[in-house]
């Protein structure tokens, strides 16, 4: 018998499920009526350029991927303004969560995250046999986060912002305001998966990787091209810091950690940008809709900085596990937040005519 | 300033140069004529089939993977005669190495590997802050691997058949006896990426999966889509061992840890094994014109099992260096061994057309 790491019986061996989208087909929707507003994908894919680039390129399938990733960290330098050796590439933003969280963390250390978070925070700190604190309250609240880090000690602070799977955002102002209080040997990470659409909605909101890894080396800004740039599937990520930061992230980085055709994919959708601001017009303008739904229907949601909006469901109404199912029953896919601990739905922000549908669907719920 | 995790200090922030093919094209070669035969890629490619499925599904990248991977993981379970529930997929083969190594090491640990062997083992054990102890011989010796077994008592044992980078492999019924002889309690890691290989050339040296972990369940085989089946870019490999061990390993897998159209990829190719077969045929063949040549001018090599053959530079004449800057500058593209501590060069068997070159320019190296 193999003697495995204690860490691991912290750990649960997660399997997923068969895939929802067979669950909705054996309830006899045909496939092309199926709606996927579950996983915060781009609603409009991603630019038909990239599809070509990448269709182009598929016979490079054999070829190791150039291991210095020379275009791509070129193109995230150039939008960023800073330097290639202030960027690691990842296999998805996940990848280079995980290389932060063990550069860093040890047995016995502790992080500290907001009560509901991105779930990957705490696995990867519990691979690492860290210790997991959280604070209180559903929405981000830096005062608590700054009682805590006094108290606590943690390595690193995690602030995702706007944050998932809930979808609220914090102002730059108060983030620099936190971090002229955390000391320099904590590392803070700031998870900007979402951070395009933030910064649509309200430029108050938006957080400047170059601005605020130059004035506190102690950030580590992530990124993604799986949300606004619609690369879900190719999975690939960024991290930004501090020349320092970034060189001994890639102590961890294993080889080809990114495949050649997602770096191929990622680098075309950077010089596609219009393609994402027409999807971030979008996003705004349904989330109208969604709002006024939830005004007209009396239902609670929290406003949202993100590409999707997050429903509670009422006390003494449906439950939203209740509501998920019945929306699935008839093949829209949203996200029942059931597993963070909240009675409620995060429905993606889609198209126009698949917010019809949901919107009809959800007035059966609600109404 | 960010304290960082003691193991750091033993491990290089290794990022990658420019890449070789640039550094070719300066030479004034013409990119249609540059011969990549560094990297052991399957030299005509994936089959026609696979690129067109990934051409087609293109428009998928905006979607997350089926975390199940369940198409790949059924088309693996067929291929190999086992339950899904005995295979993890990784982010290319070395991902399952990095879990095992995660879920097994922890600081004072340690592993034992061939003198020569494939890079990889030797970082992730570090990376977890364990030792690496390392056998004398060039090739495989199963006699030194298991004297220092019963004195260093490593908790993982990598053996590399057929071994990368020179080709080496170990016959079944010395490794089935070499297993009997370690504790059940030792993880044994088969790193099979040449196994297709070394059993088309000899079949005493094929170690079917299903059969050693069945009989061993220490046994970890691990296998990859980057070299028979010719999709290397696309970063895809699995591992193989009792259900127990897998589940053990789900728990340091991240979620979509494998690109979709990655996935789609080896699914296709799994379709396609003529395709394997008929290039495993020209391997063998064109093997024989590298022996033949070495046999003529006289030069060293390593009987190989692999994609690729070993030649020792002579003592006497040029260095391997001084051979693969020579061939370089031709728009050859080899593996010098320096790094390996061998005064040696490893060629990727190519197609007939790119051998013809390379004979010829190392014809002019070694006479």
């Amino acid at each position: 018998m193999i003697q495995f790491q204690p860490v691991l019986g912290s750990l649960k061996s997660y399997e997923a499920g068969k895939p929802i989208e067979l669950v909705v087909r054996e309830f006899g929707i045909d496939p092309d009526q199926i709606i996927k507003l579950g996983s915060n994908e781009n609603p409009f894919g991603c630019a038909q350029p990239v599809v070509e680039a990448v269709q182009k390129a598929a016979s490079k399938m054999p070829y190791y991927p150039d291991d210095s990733y020379l275009e791509l960290k070129t193109a995230l330098a150039s939008k960023f303004d800073l330097t290639p050796d202030r960027i690691i590439l990842g296999n998805g933003s996940d990848q280079v969560l995980d290389f932060a969280c063990r550069c860093v963390l040890g047995p016995g250390d502790s992080i500290l995250i907001n009560r509901i978070t991105f779930a990957m925070y705490r696995i990867y700190a519990l691979q690492c046999g860290a210790k997991v604190h959280s604070t209180e309250t559903v929405l981000h609240d830096l005062n608590a986060f700054l009682d805590l880090a006094k108290s606590i000690r943690p390595k690193i602070i995690f602030l995702c912002t706007p944050s998932n799977p809930i979808g609220d955002a914090l102002f730059k102002s108060d983030v620099y305001d936190f971090l002229r209080q955390i000391p320099s040997n904590t590392l803070v990470v700031i998870d900007a998966a979402y951070m395009e659409f933030g910064k649509k909605k309200d430029s108050n909101t938006f957080i400047s990787a170059k601005e605020v890894t130059d004035l506190f080396p102690n950030v580590f800004y992530t990124g993604t091209f799986s949300k606004a740039y619609g690369l879900g599937g190719m999975r690939i990520g960024y991290g930004i810091g501090s020349k320092e930061l970034i060189s001994n992230l890639y102590k961890m980085r294993p080889p080809f950690n990114v495949a050649n055709l997602s770096a191929l994919a990622a680098t075309e959708a950077l010089k596609n940008e219009s393609h994402v601001e027409s999807y971030l017009d979008n996003n705004l303008k349904e989330m109208k809709r969604y709002e006024k739904f939830a005004a007209e229907q009396s239902v609670e949601f929290i406003d949202s900085y993100a590409n999707f909006i997050t429903f509670f469901a009422r006390k003494r109404g449906k439950s939203s596990t209740e509501i998920s199912q019945s929306l699935l029953k008839q093949g829209i896919i949203l996200r029942n937040l059931r597993s963070y601990d909240l009675n409620a739905i995060r429905i993606t922000i889609g198209k126009p005519q698949q917010n019809d549908r949901v919107l009809t669907a959800l007035n059966q719920e609600f109404s």
